[in-house]
C-alpha cells in the first residue's frame, strides 16, 4: 500500500485543479464551484503542504476593492488555521477576452500596459501571502497567422516586461523568483517560447536574469515530443529549475492534464529519480514545492476529484520510495557502472591538456581501432530492465 | 512558369542528398553511388551556388592519406572549373559503430577524443576550401535508456568540444563560424538540444559564444510540432542565424527530408517572407546561401534526383517571388495596418517611462474598459487570406 | 482574383462555426451570440448552398414545447426566404452534463436511453427541413482509464442504437441516410471509431449497413498523422462517402478546426483534385454538399468571422480551378502516364487467368530481372513538381 | 523477482528481432550477422516458444534452389532439436528496390505479379514447417505524392492478391490464416491500410474474408495516436485479432520498435490484461502466441541482444501477473461495479423493447432528470489508482 503524503513531502496543488469545474471544448461544467477556503483545509487534510493559484482563481474577475480583501482575508485565515502555504501564485493573462492576442505581446499597446498592472497588483498578493516564485504562463502569447505577429518585436516587449516586473520586486523588496512556463501550443496555434530551449535562451537577454528561471510543466514538454527528464536536466544544468508542474500526457496532442505519471509513467520514473536523488553519476536535486498542476477527469464529481489529488501524491511517493531503491541496489551500482554512466563526467582532455596534445596524442586518432570500439556494447539494456523492475516493484 | 535559379540566389545541396542512393530502414539502395565531381558539375549546371559535404560524404571513412588527398584535389578542380562554392561543410559523427552512443557526448572517454580529432581533421579541410560555417549536428548526442546518460554531464562536454574547436579555429585563423543544428529525436530515442531553443541556451554558456551560432533544419523543428518560422525568428532576434536547412516535413512521424515546401507550404511561405524580406513590421533578414538538406524519393532514378534538385529551388524562387508581391500590395499593407503588427514595436512603457508612472496612469488599469476592448477584431483573418491568395499566385 | 461563389458550388456551412462565440478551454467569449436567422441570411448573402445544425445550436437545452416551435418556424421562414437547404443534421451527445460518459455508450443505460430519444426527436426535426444526411459524430464515445470501459460491449451498444434508428427512419420514412464521423481524440482521451476505418469496420456489422456510411473531417484523420485524401479515397471505394467535413490542422495536436486549406494546403488541393475530379486515373467523384467545420479564430470579431467563412469557399474554389487545369495539362497528362498512376488498374492476372497460369509464367519470376526492374523510376518526383506549379499558379 | 518463461507461455521472436544488426538511416551495423539456426537454439534456451520470419530474413535474396534446401533442413533441423515451432510467417516485399513502389499495389504491373509469386514460394515453406498464420505487412504500399497513386486502384489490387493468395492456401490445403498488419506511414510517406480499422474494412470486401483477420503492432498503432487497447478490443469483437505483434514506442515519431511495455507502461498493462483475461465486464481472451517485433538498441552488443529478449518476455509476465491480481481484488471488483463497467454489456432497450416503448416510456427522456443525472460521478479515478497500484506491484 501507498504511503501517506506528509508535510516533509513538500506538495502543492494549483487551486484551478481541484477546483475546476470541468468545463471544456465540446461541453458545459459537470461540477459546482469549489470554495478557496474549502479547498485549503480539504488539500491540509489529505496531507498537501501548499496550494496555489491565478489571480482569477482566487478573486473573481471583476471583484470590488472590497470585495477582494475580503475574499483575501478569508483565505489567509483558513491558510494559518491549516498550516498550508503558498509557494506560489501566478497571473491569468490568458482567460479575458481583452488578452485574446496576448497580455505582455499583444499587438494592441494598451492591452499590454492593462496587462503589466493586472501582475503587478497581483504581485503585492503574491508578496503578501509569502510566495517565492511567481509564474508566468503566456498562454496567449502567439499567432495563428504568421503574417500577423513579428515574432522579434514580440521577443522584446516579453523582455520588456520581465525586466520592469523584475525591477519592481527588487524595489518592492518582494524577493520574488520568476519561473516562466513554456508550451508549444494550444490555446494559441503557436505559442512564443515553446519549450524549455526557448525559454532559457530568452532569459539570457534579460536585465535581471538571475532572478528568472522556469516552472516547466510534463505534459507541455511532452506535447512537442520532448523528454521531460532531459528538459529539466538541462535546466538543472543552467540553475533555472525554479519550480515544477507536474502531471500527464500522451504525447502530441490536446493538452491533457492527467494525473502525474498516468501518461509516460516510465519518464515519470526517471523525472522523480533526477528531483530526488540528482542525475544518475551524480548531479544537483530539486529543493523547492512538489506541485501538480492537472484536470481531474470530467467525468468524475467531488470525490473523484480528492480521489485524483491524493492519486497525484501517491503516484509520486511510489516512484520517490522504488528510485531510493534502485539507487541502493547494487546490481544498479554495477550496471550504472558496466554502462559507464559516471565517465561521462570526466573531462575529454586531461587535467591541462591542449588541443595541441591531443593533436600529438596517436593513440587518440591514428591508432585508434574505432572498429574494435565500435564492436563493444553499452549495457543500457540491463539497466533499462533493472529501472523497469524497480518501478514495478519486482526486485 | 517558375524562374531559373542563378547563382545570385544562392542556392548550396548537401552532397549527401543528390547522392543518397535510397538506402533506408527497411530497404537497400536504389540508386548507384554518385561521384562527387559528378555532382558538383551537376550541380553547377543546374544553376546552384554551393555545395556542402560531411568528411566521409567525400571521403570515405578508412580512406589513406594519399586517397584522401586525391579526392580532395579532384574535388577543388571541379569546383574552380565550375565555380561553386563550398560555404559550409559539417562531420559525420553519427555513422560509423564507434559513434552509436554520441561523438562529444559518448559515455566511453576515448570516443570522445576520437570525435575531437575527427572534427579537426576536417576543420582543416573546410578551411582549405574557403568554407565559412562548421555545422554540428549531433545526431548521437542523446539516449533511449534515461538511466545511462548524465544530461548535465552530456552538457559539459559539450561545451567542453565546442570551446576546444572554437579555440582551434581561432588559433589557426580558420575564421569559422559554427552552427549547431538541433533535432529531437531519430536516430536516438532523444537527442541532446533537441530544439532551436535548447541550443541557443547552450551557446550562451560557450567559452566562444560569439562565434556559434545555429543552423536549423525546418522539418527537425516540425517533428516537435513546432513553427520553423517562429522558431528561426527567436534565432534571429538573437542574432544566431548563422545557416539554414530547408525541405520538407509533415509533422511529427519519422524524419522525412522533403523537398522544400513539400511538407507544410503555407509555413514555407512564411519562412521564404521572413528570410527575404524581414519580419512583418520590420526586422533583420538572412543572408547566408539557401541550403537544402533533403532526400529524393527512394521511388526516382538519377533523372528523378535532379528533378526534385531544381524542384526545391523553383519552389523556393516562387515562394520568394509571391513574397515581395505580398508585401508591395497596398491591401497587404492595410491588413498589416488593421492588425496592428507594427504597433508591437512600439514599447509597452513611454520613453523614459518608469513602472510608478504606469501605476499612476489610471486610464491603463482603473479606467480601461477590458470589456469593450476584448470585442475589438484583431483583423488577423484577412491577413491570412491575403497571404494564401498571394501563395496561390491569385491576386 | 478569386471567384465568387455560387449555389451550384453547394457549399455548406455548420451554424455551430460562423456562431462559435470563441469560448474555448483556457478562455471566455469574445464574440456575442449570433441568431440562427441571421446567420441563414448572412450565409445566402456570401454565396452558400446550405446551413446544417446539431438540435441544441438551434434550439437551446431545456427550451420548451412552444419556444422550440417558435425556434423552427422562424428557421423555416429564413430558409424559405433565402433559398437555403438543410442538407444534414446531428444531435449534441457531448455537450451537457449528462453525456459526460458518452451517449450512446455511457455505462450508464439510463444515459443510453436518453440519448436515443434526444436523436429521434432531432431526426424528426431533419426530416420536416428535408435534411438527407444525418451525422453521428461520437465525441464522448471513449474513455480515459482503459479498466473502465468494456470497448466491445461498447461497440455492441453502438451498434444496437444505430439499428434502432435506422429502423426508425425507415418506418417513418425519413429516408436519411447516416453518416459517422471518427475523430481519435478530445475531447475523451480515446474515442472509440477513432479513424475512418474503424468506423467503415462497424457499418459492415450493421444491420441497415447500405443506409450508413461516413462524415469525415480534414482535421480528426490529421490529427492520426493520416492522410485525408487517401483516407476518403477509401470510402469512395467502400462507396461510404456520404459527406464530408473540411476544415484544417496542424498535426498531431489539439483540434484546431482551421479555415479550409489553412493546415496542409498540398494536401488539400489533392482532397479537391479527388472530390471534383475522382482518383487519378479514373474513379468516383463526391456528390453531396462541400461542409465546412471549422472554428473562425477566437482574435477576430464578426467581420473577422465572415471574412474566414469567405475565406473556406475561395480557397475551395482556387483549388477546384487548378485542379480542372492540372488534369487538362498535357503535360500532366505525360508525367501520369509517365509514373504509370493507370496501369494499377489493370488486373494483376491476366483476363481468365489463374494463379496456377502464373506460377507456369517463367516470365513472372524465374526470369524477371529483379535488379533491373529495381533500377526504373517512377517519376513521381516531376509529377509532384507539376502538382505544386498548378497549386501555384505557376503554370 | 520476475518469473521465468516458459513454452506455455508461448513467447516468439522475429528473427530480424534478435538478428537486427543495427544498420539504420543514419548509421552502418554495429553487430554481427546472427546465424538462424544459433538464433533457434538461444531462443529455446532463454524459454521462447517459437521463432517467426521473413522469407529473407532465413534465405537470402537471390540464393539458388540448393542453397535454400540446404538453409531450410538445417533449421527444421534446430526446431526439431530445441522444440521450438514456427507460428508465423510472412514475406518481404519491401527491402529489394524491384518493392519500392509497393509490391501488390505497385504501379509497375510486372512488379506486382513478381511479389504474388514471391508469397506463393514462400507459403509453399510456412506450410512444410507447420506455420499457422500468414502475416502480410505492406511497407511499401503508399505514396509520398498523391497524384501518383489512385487508392481506389490500389485497394483492387490489394483485394486481387488476397483473395487469389487465399484460394491458393485452400486449394492447397495449407490451412494458413491471414493477418493484415497496418501501419500509417515509414517507409512511405502514407501507407494504405494505415490502421486496424482501414485493414478490417478492407477484409470485409474480401472472397474468403473468414479466413483473413489482423496482426496488429503496438507501436504501429500508437504512431497515429491510437490507444492499441482499444484497437485490439474492436479487432476481438469482429473476431479477427489473428495475431500480435507486441513492443514499445513513444508515440507519432519515427518507429522505434522498443522492448515491449518500455514505451507507453500503462497502456501496456490494459494490453496484457485484455489478452490475458478479457475485457473488464466480460469478452474473449487472445490464443495465439505472444509475438514480439521489436529491435534491440543499436547502442547493445549480442550480450545486450538477449538481454533486451529476455525484457520482453520479463515484462510481459510481470504485467500478467499484476493483471490477475488486479482482477481478483475485492476492492477492483468495487470499483469495477461503482463504475459500472459491466452495465454496459445491458441491451440498452429491455428484451423485445422496441422503439415505440422507448418512445412511450416517459421516464427515459420527458421525466428524465438530465441535470441530476449530469452530476453523477463515474468512479473512474479509483479504478484507475488501483490499476496503477496493482502495476507497480504496491498493493
Amino acid at each position: 500500500m501507498a504511503t501517506q503524503p506528509t508535510r516533509e513531502d513538500k506538495f502543492s496543488f494549483g487551486l484551478w485543479t481541484v477546483g475546476w469545474q470541468a468545463r471544456d471544448m465540446f461541453g458545459e461544467a459537470t461540477r459546482p464551484h469549489l470554495d478557496a477556503v474549502d479547498a485549503v483545509h480539504k488539500l491540509s487534510e489529505i496531507g498537501a503542504y501548499g496550494i496555489t493559484f491565478h489571480d482569477e482563481d482566487l478573486i473573481p474577475f471583476g471583484s470590488s476593492k472590497d470585495e477582494r480583501r475580503q475574499i483575501i482575508d478569508s483565505f489567509k485565515k483558513a491558510l494559518e488555521e491549516t498550516g498550508l502555504v503558498v509557494p506560489m501564485v501566478t497571473t491569468n493573462l490568458f482567460g479575458q477576452p481583452v488578452f485574446k492576442d496576448g497580455g505582455f505581446t499583444s499587438n494592441d499597446r494598451s492591452v499590454r500596459r492593462y496587462a503589466l498592472r493586472k501582475v503587478m497588483e497581483n504581485m503585492d498578493l503574491a508578496a503578501e501571502l509569502g510566495a517565492e516564485i511567481y509564474v508566468f504562463w503566456g498562454g496567449r502569447e502567439g499567432s495563428e497567422v504568421d503574417q500577423g505577429k513579428n515574432v522579434g518585436a514580440a521577443l522584446d516587449r516579453f523582455k520588456e516586461a520581465l525586466d520592469t516586473l523584475a525591477q519592481y520586486s527588487i524595489d518592492k523588496g518582494y524577493g520574488l523568483k520568476f519561473a516562466l512556463e513554456p508550451k508549444p501550443n494550444e490555446p494559441r496555434g503557436d505559442i512564443l517560447l515553446p519549450t524549455i530551449g526557448h525559454a532559457l535562451a530568452l532569459i539570457n537577454e534579460l536585465d535581471h536574469a538571475d532572478m528568472v528561471g522556469l516552472n516547466p510543466e510534463v505534459g507541455h514538454e511532452q506535447m512537442a515530443s520532448l523528454n521531460y527528464t532531459h528538459g529539466i536536466a538541462q535546466a538543472l544544468w543552467h540553475g533555472k529549475l525554479f519550480h515544477i508542474d507536474l502531471n500527464g500526457q500522451h504525447g502530441p496532442r490536446y493538452d491533457q492534464d492527467l494525473v502525474f505519471g498516468l501518461g509516460d509513467l516510465l519518464q515519470a520514473f526517471s523525472t522523480v529519480d533526477l528531483l530526488e536523488n540528482g542525475a544518475p553519476g551524480g548531479g544537483p536535486t530539486y529543493t523547492a514545492d512538489r506541485h501538480f498542476d492537472y484536470k481531474p477527469m470530467r467525468t468524475e464529481d467531488m470525490d473523484g476529484v480528492w480521489e485524483t489529488a491524493k492519486s497525484n501524491m501517491s503516484v509520486y511517493l511510489m516512484l520517490k520510495e522504488r528510485s531510493k531503491a534502485f539507487r541502493a541496489d547494487p546490481e544498479v551500482q554495477q550496471a550504472l557502472e558496466a554502462a559507464r554512466v559516471a565517465e561521462l563526467s570526466v573531462p575529454t582532455l586531461g587535467e591541462g591538456e591542449t588541443y595541441e596534445q591531443l593533436l600529438a596524442d596517436t593513440s587518440a586518432y591514428e591508432e585508434f581501432d574505432a572498429q574494435a570500439k565500435g564492436l563493444e556494447g553499452f549495457n543500457f539494456a540491463r539497466l533499462q530492465q533493472l529501472a523497469v523492475e524497480h518501478l514495478l516493484g519486482a526486485r
